[in-house]
C-alpha cells in the first residue's frame, strides 16, 4: 500500500533547523511581548462558521477553510440543492465549523464571551497559526502563523507610544536595524477626502500619491486627474508634493493644509503627541516616519495606522502593522471598547533575517556532544555520563547502536560531522573519556568533571 | 448584528494563566526532550486525505476532521452520490484535505518525504495539536496536543532505556514524584499467547488478567474460562497469578513459564536489559513496573511497550504511553526502519498538577509593577522609567488612561488589586518614584536605580 508522500499546496513541513530559528523569532517577541504587559491567550483552531463568516468581505469568506460536518452530513440537507450543485448554499447546510482566518474576530468574540473574567484595559497577544485558502506563491503560504498584540479598553495615546516602542525592541533584539516604523491616522485621511471634496476618492489618492517617488509630481497630477480628482482639489493637497523633512515639519505642513477640517486636525494632533513622546524617549534601531499615503485596512481602522518596512535593501513588503479599531467588539454586541493592535509578519521577518544572516545566534537543536559507541561495555558508563551532563542541561547523547565493524564505525563518524556535532567522546576507559573536537581536532583525556566543565 | 458568541463543542479557549501553565509544561518536556538530543518538526495543520485515511482503522477515519474542497467544490461530484445522499462516498469527492488526527502517521509520512534529508538514527520531537471528531468528555477534547519523541533507524535498546530516563526527567522536573512507568514488550505477550494456545485470546486473557485485584485468583479463572480459555493454559501460566517482587524476581519467573518460547524468551531478555541498566543508572523519582496486563496498541506495536500512571491517589487515566514498532514508515514506502517512542499527554499532566497543586512555581503572565497614571505631567516620565525597566527583562506597564476623578482612580486600583500585581509606583516626583508593595502596603521612595534593584 506504498503512497508517494507529499502535503497539500501552500503548506510546509519545518525541519529541526527552521523550527529553531522560527523559534527564536517567536520567542523574541513573546519575551518583549511580556515585558510591556501583554498577556498570552489561545483560541480554537476552528469556530463556528457564524463567528467567522461576514467579518471579512466576500474575498474574505471564500478563502475561509470549512470543515465537514461530522457523521452522515448530507442527510439534512436540501435535496434541491443537491441536485442543483449548488456548492454555494449548500456550504452551511453541510459545514458547521471553519477554520480561523485571522487572530482578530477570534480575539473579538473572546473579549465577548469572557467579558466578566477580564480585567480591562486588556492586553493580549496571541502567537497561533491562522489559515488562507488562498493561491499559493513567494512568502503566501495556506497556514501561516500570526504574531498579535492588542490592548482593549482604553483609548490612551499610551498604547500608540508603547506599540512603537516594542515594534523597535523586537526588531533591535533581532539585530535587525533601520527598520521603519511607518505611521499615519485614519482621521489625517478623513481630512484630505474632506479637502479633495469626496471620500470615495480616497483610495485613488492615496495610491497615485504613494507612485511621487517613481513617477514625480506631474505624473501623480495625471493620475489623479484621470481618477476624478479636480484641479482644485488637487492645488490644495499641494503640500502633499513635497512633503519632505522631520516628522515635526510634515505635521506643520499638515496642519496648516487640514486647518478647516476638525477630524483632520485631530489627527495631526494625535500623530504629534505620538511623535513628541517619541522623540523624547528615543528609539533603538528603528525610525519613526509620518506616511500620509499609508492607508491599510481603510475600512477597518479608526485612528492610528502603522506599517513598518524592512531596512532600505532588503527588497520585502511590510513585516508588520497594526492600528486603531473603534468598536472591535460591537459585531459580537459588546459596544464602545476600543481596540488598538499590531501584528508581526513571522514568514517575511524570517525571509529577511535569513538575508541579512542574522540567525547566526540561534542554537540549532543538536547535541554538544555525543558519545560514540564502539565497545559493548562502554555504553552503561556512556549512559550514567549523560545523565550528569543533562542534569546540567548540556544536550547530549549516545549513539544506539553498537559499531564493532569498519563499516559501522564509519557511519558514526558520518552521523556526528553531517550534523556537524561540536564533539565526540570516543573512548572510555576506567571512567577516563577521550574527549575529540571536531572542528580542531584535538583530543584530550579527562574526567566526567573535566568532561562536565569542557562542554558547559 | 450581534450575536451570542461561543465556540465549538470539545474545544477551549484558554485564559493568561491557563497559557502560562501549559508553556510550563511544554518547556519542561521540550528542554528534557533537547537535553536528550530529540529535535523538533512541525508538520502541516492539514495533510492530503489519502495520507491520514486507511491509517487508524474505521472507527479513525470516522474521527478525522475532513475539510471541504475549496471553490465550487460539488462541480465534478456524482450525481448519484448526491441525489441518494451518500456522505460516505461522497467524502472523497467534495474533500481532499484533513486535520491530522495524530503526530505519528505525519511524522512517518515526514520520514519517507525527507529520507534524503535526514541523518539517521533520527530523533525528532514533535508538540503540536491533534483533531479528532470524538464525542467530547472530562478530559477528552476535539482539539488537544500531543508532546511525542521518537527514534527512527535503530533497533537498539540503548532508546528504550532513555525513554525511561525521559519520563524519569520531565516528571521529576514537574515535581511530580512518584509517577510509575509500566513497561511490557510484544514478545512477552506473544509468548504467552503460544503457551496459552490462541494468539486471539490474548486480549480477553490480559484484560481479565487485569482484574486480579479486584476479583482475585478464582474470579480471572472464571473470565477466562468463560472467553473459552482451557484450564490447562491457565495452568501454565499460574506464576501471573501471584505475579510479585521485584522487577528482577519477576523476570526470572516469566523465564521459566515461557522456556519454550523463543520469542517470549527474547522479550524477557529485552526487558531485562532495560530493567539492569535501569537499576544501574538510577531513577530520580518514577519507579519502573514490569506489568505483563500492559498491551496498548497490541497490533502496533513490537517490541518495548510502555504506560505511565500518575502518583497513587490521584485518579486519572495514563499520563504517558509509547512502544516500538518495526515498520511505521511501510505504510508510505519505506520499509525496514523500526522506530520507539514515547508521548507525554498535556492535558491530563495538567490536571494532575493542578489537583496536587504544582503550579505555584508557574510565573503568570502579568506585570511586576504598575505605574498609575493620575498626573498628566508624569506620563513621560513614567515611560522612560518603563524603557529601563524592560530592557532589564522586568514586565512591567503604564495605566494607559489618566485617572482624574476619584472614581477612575479607584478603577486603577481595582486593575492593580484584580490582576494581583505586587507592585505599583504611585506618584513620580523630580525624578523620584514612590513604590507601593501591593501586598504589605508599605511604601518607598526611590530613584530609578533604585527602583530597578527593587524589582529586579
Amino acid at each position: 500500500m506504498a503512497q508517494k508522500p507529499s502535503i497539500p499546496k501552500g503548506t510546509r513541513d519545518f525541519s529541526p533547523e527552521e523550527v529553531a530559528k522560527r523559534n527564536y523569532i517567536f520567542s523574541t517577541i513573546k519575551s518583549s511581548f511580556e515585558n510591556f504587559g501583554f498577556q498570552p491567550i489561545e483560541t480554537p483552531s476552528f469556530e463556528n462558521s457564524s463567528t467567522l463568516m461576514g467579518k471579512y468581505g466576500d474575498e474574505g469568506d471564500r478563502l475561509i477553510f470549512k470543515i465537514l460536518n461530522s457523521g452522515d452530513y448530507l442527510s439534512k440537507a436540501d435535496e434541491k440543492l443537491l441536485v442543483d450543485k449548488n456548492s454555494l448554499k449548500l456550504t452551511s447546510q453541510i459545514s458547521e465549523k471553519a477554520l480561523r482566518y485571522d487572530l482578530t474576530v477570534p480575539f473579538a468574540r473572546y473579549v465577548v464571551q469572557h467579558q466578566n473574567e477580564i480585567t480591562f484595559p486588556f492586553k493580549r497577544y496571541q502567537i497561533q497559526p491562522v489559515w488562507r485558502a488562498d493561491r499559493p506563491q513567494k512568502g503566501r503560504f495556506r497556514e501561516f502563523y500570526q504574531c498579535d498584540a492588542d490592548v482593549v479598553g482604553s483609548k490612551s495615546l499610551v498604547q500608540e507610544i508603547e506599540f512603537i516602542q516594542l515594534y523597535d525592541d523586537v526588531f533591535t533584539k533581532l539585530k535587525l536595524e533601520g527598520t521603519t516604523i511607518k505611521m499615519n491616522n485614519r482621521k489625517i485621511l478623513s481630512g484630505i477626502a474632506e479637502i479633495i471634496g469626496a471620500s470615495d476618492k480616497l483610495i485613488d489618492f492615496t495610491v497615485a500619491l504613494d507612485k511621487l517617488d517613481k513617477i514625480g509630481a506631474d505624473g501623480v497630477t495625471k493620475e489623479m486627474l484621470s481618477k476624478g480628482i479636480t484641479e482644485e482639489a488637487i492645488e490644495k493637497v499641494q503640500p502633499l508634493f513635497n512633503f519632505t523633512g522631520s516628522n515635526l515639519e510634515k505635521l506643520g505642513q499638515l496642519k496648516e493644509m487640514l486647518a478647516t477640517s476638525d477630524q483632520g486636525l485631530d489627527g495631526v494632533n494625535e500623530l504629534q503627541t505620538v511623535v513628541e513622546n517619541i522623540s523624547e524617549l528615543g528609539l533603538k534601531s528603528a525610525s519613526l516616519d509620518i506616511d500620509v499615503t499609508l492607508a491599510r485596512g481603510l475600512n477597518y481602522y479608526t485612528g492610528a495606522i502603522f506599517e513598518v518596512s524592512a531596512p532600505k535593501g532588503v527588497k520585502m513588503g511590510s513585516i508588520g502593522g497594526g492600528g486603531r479599531y473603534d468598536d472591535l467588539t460591537g459585531i459580537f454586541g459588546l459596544k464602545d471598547v476600543s481596540g488598538v493592535g499590531i501584528s508581526f509578519g513571522l514568514d517575511r521577518i524570517y525571509l529577511v533575517l535569513e538575508e541579512l544572516n542574522l540567525f547566526n545566534a540561534v542554537e540549532l537543536p543538536k547535541p554538544k556532544v555525543v558519545f560514540l559507541n564502539y565497545d559493548e561495555n562502554s555504553s552503561l558508563l556512556a549512559l550514567k555520563a549523560l545523565k550528569k551532563l543533562r542534569e546540567n542541561n548540556i544536550k547530549s547523547e549516545l549513539y544506539p547502536d553498537l559499531g564493532k565493524s569498519n563499516k559501522q564505525q564509519q557511519k558514526q563518524w558520518k552521523y556526528v560531522v553531517n550534523r556537524e556535532i561540536d564533539y565526540a567522546v570516543i573512548k572510555i576507559e576506567n571512567e577516563i573519556y577521550t574527549l575529540k573536537n571536531i572542528k580542531t581536532g584535538e583530543q584530550s583525556e579527562c574526567n566526567l568533571n573535566e568532561l562536565l566543565n569542557t562542554l558547559k
